[in-house]
């Protein structure tokens, strides 16, 4: 990669500026709505100058780090801006409905495209709270599809070890929405839940830690996360009728004040725990507590 | 304090040991049915001498660091043991049927009762696991009650400092009932429950963080929780209930596809973060990941 285009500059691309500054001579052009966000990135050296819109570039790689419908947007409106050849990426949070808009785009603009979300994140937004080291020990998903040019690949791979992530996760599309339904959306909801209890306003001096846990992600941008909770529709609303199933098993046993059931339940949810110890480890806890 | 006793060495009670001694000259008695917990603990030094159910003592602070029946019944059996004026303090996680229990014991045998709950704890148990360290920073709740001694209050008052916790609430039996299940017991089913879906599994390369802070508490020793569970059945199915309601309420709007509608249940969600942010600051992580 010798010249990176990321279009959005929030808390993703301007991580993806400041990591790649740090570990890369790739000349960095940017673009975004917002005028401070440029003057920033440009004074503080993320970039190294500004894109505008309908402008040609000669980048060989370009990142939109937008909104799955502002990504999909800003492509079909710029993809003959782009030098054919270039590889074509995003950072979306949900990849099927992206893929298929964005593949065909690229496609007729001989521009290889590759869907892309890396695994990290922080619970506040925007390019004032982008930081170098966002991506590091974190996971980049990768989600090629047959029309996937094997060099846009193999980029992508050597690009997401550039961030400092250290797994590379490749998968379809679709396998990709239904985890990422259960590993993050399923939280960013439960999260919610939680905090909405009448107790959640008084809890100080009564959690070991739990609360923290639990309600961490509450604090999501509802325009963000509606949209991509809704372009996730039906595997969330399986992972979450999943949820509430079980969770009404817990409500049946104390109800009943059944303790055998109740201690069957509970040993069961140990022994999954241990045996995601056993198989995935323990996951590298998030660096922003 | 001159002499502590602690009956149960385990987590907690090898934990409270450990941090005493390294923050006080006071002599510690021990005692556990597990043989060779009592010879790592001697051994280590983090008790002077093992305690022997039916032998006297002077001791005077006496704290049954043992699940909610069995620390009933060892008071019991015990009570006649310890010195008058003694102060005999317990650890459990559920206060209310715990204070309506010892502290008639106590006061039949002119014992100083306080109920306590030490807002701390590992992902594993046992002596093995106990360190001075796992009170630091933490909360220490007591639940006095008009019969308790203004003694034995800022005696346990001191006790929680020396142990390195920085915080202590003081509240009734039942509202600490209340909170705990909000705070910590719907926190332990909620990761149960989570971590049981089928994507559960293969989570590997799929997550930022969440999936391991909501799962983290999965591990539950079932035949504790169970007890703990149905002492406070009738806050921690209140609890529950709520948290059901409010996660349809998700599903209701993603299921109708009502994006204004989900916009406006995770704009909630995001106030109350922010509101508990103001409010109560961040909570410190936990410091076992």
């Amino acid at each position: 990669m010798k010249k990176l285009l990321i279009i959005g500059l929030g808390l993703i691309g301007g991580s993806i500026a400041k990591a790649v500054r740090r570990s890369s001579d790739a000349a960095i052009l940017g673009a975004d709505l917002d005028e401070a966000t440029l003057d920033a990135a440009l004074c503080e050296g993320a970039i190294d100058a500004i894109w505008q819109p309908g402008e040609e570039t000669d980048a060989d790689l370009v990142l939109l780090a937008l909104r799955p419908g502002a990504a999909i947007d800003c492509l079909r409106e710029s993809a003959a801006c782009f030098r054919p050849g270039a590889v074509v990426s995003d950072v979306c949070g949900v990849k099927a409905a992206v893929v298929a808009a964005c593949e065909p785009i690229c496609r007729a603009h001989g521009l290889h495209y590759l869907g892309g979300h890396p695994m990290a994140g922080r619970e506040c937004s925007g390019y004032a709270n982008a930081v170098a080291t966002l991506f590091e020990n974190r996971s980049y998903i990768l989600t090629p599809t047959p029309q996937t040019d094997p060099a846009a690949l193999a980029a992508m791979r050597d690009f997401a070890r550039l961030l400092g992530c250290v797994r590379v996760t490749e998968t379809t599309p679709a396998h990709h929405d239904e985890m990422i339904a259960f590993t993050s959306q399923l939280p960013h909801v439960l999260a919610g839940a939680y905090i909405k209890a009448p107790a959640g306003r008084s809890h100080a001096g009564y959690s070991a830690g739990s609360f923290h846990d639990v309600s961490r992600v509450a604090r999501v941008d509802e325009q963000l996360w509606s949209e991509l909770f809704l372009l996730n529709r039906e595997n969330l609303l399986a992972e979450l009728h999943g949820l509430i199933e079980r969770l009404q098993a817990y409500e049946a046993a104390l109800s009943a004040a059944d303790r055998q059931a109740l201690t069957e339940i509970l040993r069961e949810a140990r022994l999954c725990k241990e045996r995601d110890l056993v198989q995935n480890g323990a996951e590298q806890p998030h660096p922003f507590g």
